[in-house]
């Protein structure tokens, strides 16, 4: 099934979507937020699918859906963790940055726990104080967990899986090396993340669904221009159970943690990191990466990063052209200083 | 007025505690948990003021309050962030590691994010999967926040401060060097961490509130044999104000967000790094602390981590001598590794 958080309140109110994403109806007797029904997942999985059922059949009353009235699926969630599954993106990342990779990161997944409070609705604008910061978007999947033990293994974790979507993971490149430096990881350089309109049952993807992966292609487009469209389901080094077990070591994971796969990467088949979509390339899911080719390839960058008035698209079709998630499609705006509310 | 969260779901059930500690009354009525009270704060505090002034005229039925029956006053909390507002300590930590203190650490705060989705009560038991992980106490100071806009300075962050807690940040120090090494900060060598019963409103702690410090001394004990009682409103470098402006720069912080102070800690007034309880100093906070100063003075760590079946105990009370949160005691146990439930 395919559950989506209409605005409205801090929590959203929880609605079903049907399969082309048309139509919607409400779900709020069944549960009346969607981290109530993760908290609740074994009575409402259920009622929430027949009801799904139901609406694909037009056998309940349903309303035109529009993704532009979807908050994130989880508006705001007690953990959001995200880790670097896509190794090239890592290495890439780093030669920017004029870092080796260590041989520990093909087998130890990096991850750092970011912001949830404030999660950001598909076409919600992101706001970002000054141009300077080095915006950048990220392309990524992520999936939504039940409640996950502490020391749970991978296949205890997959199962705990209750929902996947996607996450534009957006970035601030220049602050992200001061940050790091510290030693503290992340902070300020990881301002709220953007969700796509609808989270889907991992049965929902078929067989692009399995071991703890999606094989499909994550299109992301910048201004309509095609940035990338790799294929998720190649080059990622970590599954979701690998990354949730990882995550799982020392702490349970409540029942609504999301956790990112990183920004999704492929290598070339020529082996070079990646060429661009122009080139017949899969292209990128992140500027960051455009910029380290062209460093490569040129010697100099020639990408800027985003501007106030951009606007990234993230998106994810299947095999037959529609459209699984919805789209996120979130605009860059100059954020308003503090003083008023929020 | 002082409140906490009685155990009972995932959320606790909000009360209201009498200053003494003793009695409770049920708060339920004005708002079913503490999230909830803090997402309505301007309609419902006059209301819980109200309430707590009753509780102490006894105009209103109470039962007996017992600190372990409460959770963590937010059971689970949307953020969770924790600086480092002690530079004594984190000069001492590096110190242990064989790290510099670059000069930007006395103006730019250290700052992660970690796990807040299962916070431990003040009695609850640790879970550590294994004593090799190296386990470790730090007594804390925190603060619980409505709502704040990305961008506040410190005077809003200040205004914005709802509650204040003690907090036990369990750390495992053993898995930090290989972490912090990966650039990525804390994930697993920080496990959940415990709070005190009761969290207080900035009134109940009179002229001890100011500036966005508390000027009292935190007490720490391992297994009844005091560890630290340094004065947390001293050589605290950043105020929570300052802590808050530096997490809201590009993000805003909802309510409920928790913020830490770090490991309080104190220089010895003869300028060296701080002295044992048991040679007339204020100690220490953790155990990390104490093994650098032994490793400075005497060349060896005498002090072990936490073992299995170890007390820690975290209190604050105010110079007549009365605790002020209630006390937190955990114990540390083995983890049961998964399968069961949580």
């Amino acid at each position: 099934m395919k559950l989506a958080s209409l605005k409205g309140g801090r929590d959203g109110r929880l609605v079903v979507v049907s399969r082309d994403l048309t139509r919607a109806t409400e779900a709020s007797t069944i549960a009346p937020t969607l981290q109530a029904a993760l908290d609740s997942w074994d009575q409402v999985a259920a009622p929430l699918a027949d009801l799904a059922e139901s609406l694909e059949h037009e056998a309940v009353p349903s309303f035109r859906f529009h993704e532009h009235d979807a908050a994130a699926p989880l508006p705001r969630a007690y953990q959001w963790l995200d880790g670097s599954a896509y190794v090239n993106h890592v290495e890439l990342v780093r030669k920017a940055r004029g870092a080796e990779l260590p041989a520990s990161f093909w087998t130890d997944p990096l991850m750092y726990q970011g912001t949830s409070d404030s999660n950001l609705g598909a076409r919600d604008a992101v706001p970002v104080a000054s141009e300077e910061y080095g915006i950048d978007c990220e392309a990524e999947i992520a999936v939504i967990t039940g409640d996950i033990p502490a020391g749970a293994d991978a296949a205890t974790c997959i199962a705990a899986i209750r929902l996947v979507v996607l996450v534009n993971d957006v970035s601030l490149r220049n602050l992200i090396p001061g940050e790091l430096a510290k030693g503290f990881g992340f902070l300020q350089s990881k301002p709220p993340t953007a969700f796509s309109p609808v989270a889907l049952t991992p049965d929902e993807l078929g067989p692009a669904w399995s071991g703890g992966k999606l094989a499909l292609p994550l299109l992301t487009s910048i201004n309509g221009r095609m940035l990338g469209c790799p294929e998720a389901g190649e080059e990622m080094t970590f599954d979701f159970g690998t990354l949730l077990a990882h995550a799982a070591k020392t702490r349970p994971l409540g029942a609504g943690t999301i956790l990112g796969s990183g920004t999704v990467s492929n290598r070339d088949p020529d082996g070079s990191p990646g060429r661009p979509v122009a080139e017949g390339g899969r292209g990128y899911s992140c500027l960051a990466e455009q910029r380290m080719v062209e460093t490569i390839r040129d010697g100099a960058v020639r990408t800027p990063f985003l501007r106030f008035g951009d606007i990234v698209r993230i998106e994810m079709k299947d095999r037959k052209g529609h459209s699984l998630f919805g789209a996120i499609e979130n605009r860059i705006e100059p954020q308003l200083l503090a003083g008023g509310g929020r």
